[in-house]
């Protein structure tokens, strides 16, 4: 069951072009194109004439041509032309959905188009700045339920078992580590403090420590799955979590998570990572998200190793640890929204 | 759900040999084989002693031979040996089908064997007729419910979209198209006019044109799943369409599309293409192959995605358009010969 | 549906080492280990935190390590550690198995633990005495039902028409042995004489004998799932039917064929066949070796293909024959022991 009124990242903007893209969202099938004019759209991914997959078709003037027999249908998903017939019945047409590009990534409305508001689209103004926040994007599928991702994103005391060689360091580190999670308008807000600790292998490849550091960690998730992770480490002495102290100067990074369900068991996972500590060394860019892309496949072994389990027993008798609590909180904001959902239907 | 007093092809002759052949036939399991005296067998694929595939064996004198313990069925079933063991139980015996050679193809009676006519099956003398009619076998698993492929070849105006370079040629072509589409006795008939158009590549790469063309198909569909083509174009000015006209001297093909369904979503796709332009040439019988070869693909891969789409939704809210004619009498003759058959069971 | 108050062989002792080891039984995902004292232990395969696998964990001094969150498990399937939480709830534990480390086998009990009484275990010692009977351990992941693995084991007729080349041998000797089968105090022993016969290829290659030779076959299968076997052949004359003749001098091997159920339609075959003839001789060993391997994929093939018909068909209406007797009487023992089962749980 997933959340249908809000907005789910359907791809970044630049896979979208004039060639369809098939892509699974809240397990319906949709084509995603971008028009003559450049303005991208979604459809669902099935010709009302016979059936075929319309991201088999080509971008025409009109809108989008299905492969098969050459029916034509706009963006708002209306038929517009049958090859060698007049009359276009009002029945041919499919499903549109609402689509908006922004801050790089393609938005798309899987609930009642009528209560689309595009001024709850998260905001992430970082992918507009490359001069103070250079960054690359990664796109991973993923064979497990989004929640299960969300889910590791919310409960970070894995950084020390499952990331030791990467971003996550030694096990110590995480385990003593303060943690606050509280609720926030929208979602939930984890943040973890961990003074005077080795930096991991990532933080010290990318900055020249002078030993032990400061290092913090700011996760926010915003439904459906989007989490805003800002994390870094300063030399110990900036007094990187004291009024007054200062967090410049040291390692720091921002990580776009989205994770958009696919299917009730694989997900989408668009993550986006920028290098806030060599802003002018492209190759710091390009080491950084190499480490991040190896972290996440490290996620991703175990995630769905996880849910090959759930699929078996479920996860009811499961045993919530004092680590669980952002976890529990971010769970408990899609249940709610779901519930809603279902009432006012 | 299966028209089962019919005959269906089960294979190419020349595919069945002593060594046993495994197919599939309306979600059947059935082993082909021919005897030390050259005559074919179909037995169902599944000792009845234990179990085993039948198609793992061996031809024997007194038939097939199970290759787990060596039991013998007869052509008609019959068990007629046990090793180690005189007397065989009345109820040792598995399934046998009718079978008919003819036409380089094996007919196979899938229904009740007292209603087996063997005057029902198909006439194509073509395949007979290598002098006038040179031609080349196919053979592909399509994994598409066996209509999916009929319906293909009863709208011929995917040949603009699907085909642009090889058989199909310009849209416009089959958009303007006359057709006439008619019951006839067994099936249903299709018949298309193309005045005046620019011939196709296939048929460009095969004879010397002096300019447009007058182009013309026939298509007999004829149950269950057959459907036999014929297909040319002339010179504009030999008055193709006239009476007194001729049809001599240009370029002409015939196909035999053998469709028969392996399970409800997939089906065995024989086909044999003739050329009648340059006989003598077997140059040209292979690179007709070759163009048809390809152009078949291009159907396989649109009925493979569209039959994807179909398992999840059905087909009830498909909308029906003027170039579907042929194609919905098509499925009626089918529907009715179902309704016949359980109404009459 | 499978015994459950009996002992399984879960693997070859010397596949258990500290790395884990994911193993399915009985339909249950389960991981071996070997403890830091060089202890072997099975815990169900799945976190009571968050369902990970602790098949992708560590031994630590403590026990299993999980490697998402850090929890460790003893032996016993209680939690040990809960990384940064004093406190463990007494939810916080995982099913463990009774294992015990025999014969170069792990055995483990897959029912109610106060039942498991060792002493029940199956004893093979020839797996300890790699003097007199040198072996080597094979392990064939089999897609079929582990009763159909057993069924073959225990209808020797197959030999002639499965294993021609290797361990069988022509037809005829198979179909006119004179076979006993009898009921044991755990199980069922099929006893078989093939006098006067030529002797098979994998016994002619071991051997020299003079001419024909007396062949024996011993199979005493064991539920759940085990077949020892002892096998051999003399030159004629010894007397080896005879009381009083003698059955030394000639080719003899024993298997162990032990098969553990892995899901209701795949099986773990673990076998082990020794040298009884050319002791001294390690090419012997490994010659031998190289034929049942061969022989027992031969094995493989028929019996996957005949899991996918029943799969299909299930196995009703199979007729048994007079080479049943055996297996039917095996059959027999393992339908008690489960009705046995059921109807005192």
């Amino acid at each position: 069951m997933f959340i249908r009124n809000i907005w789910y990242i359907a791809g970044w903007a630049k896979e979208v072009g004039e060639q369809p893209l098939a892509r699974r969202i809240c397990n319906e099938a949709i084509v995603l194109f971008r028009n003559k004019d450049g303005v991208v759209g979604a459809l669902a991914d099935r010709c009302c004439h016979r059936g075929a997959p319309l991201s088999l078709g080509t971008v025409v003037g009109g809108g989008l041509e299905c492969g098969y027999h050459g029916m034509v249908f706009d963006a708002a998903g209306a038929c517009v032309s049958i090859p060698g017939q007049e009359k276009i019945p009002a029945s041919a047409r499919v499903t549109s959905y609402p689509l908006v590009e922004k801050d790089e990534f393609i938005w798309i409305w899987m609930g009642d188009a009528e209560k689309a508001d595009v001024s709850k689209i998260v905001d992430y103004p970082y992918n507009n700045d490359y001069k103070n926040w250079p960054h690359k994007h990664g796109f991973y599928h993923i064979k497990s339920n989004y929640k299960l991702l969300v889910d590791n994103l919310m409960d970070l005391s894995h950084l020390g078992y499952v990331h030791k060689t990467t971003i996550g360091g030694d096990p110590d580190t995480h385990v003593n580590a303060k943690m606050d999670a509280k609720k926030t308008e929208q979602g939930v807000k984890i943040t973890r403090w961990m003074p005077n600790c080795n930096p991991p292998p990532t933080y010290a490849n990318g900055v020249k420590f002078n030993g032990k550091v400061d290092r913090w960690q700011e996760f926010e998730f915003l439904p459906p799955g989007n989490v805003i992770q800002w994390s870094g480490a300063v030399d110990v002495g900036q007094g990187a979590f004291e009024e007054g102290g200062s967090r410049e100067g040291g390692f720091s990074l921002r990580v776009f998570h989205g994770v958009t369900p696919e299917t009730e068991s694989t997900c989408l996972y668009f993550w986006c990572v920028s290098n806030g500590y060599r802003q002018d060394d492209p190759q710091a860019t390009q080491d950084l998200y190499d480490d991040v892309s190896k972290a996440f496949r490290e996620d991703q072994a175990v995630i769905e190793a996880q849910q090959r389990c759930l699929d078996e027993t479920g996860e009811d008798d499961l045993v919530s640890i004092v680590h669980d609590r952002g976890r529990v909180q971010m769970r408990r904001v899609i249940d709610d929204l779901i519930t809603h959902e279902t009432l006012s239907a």
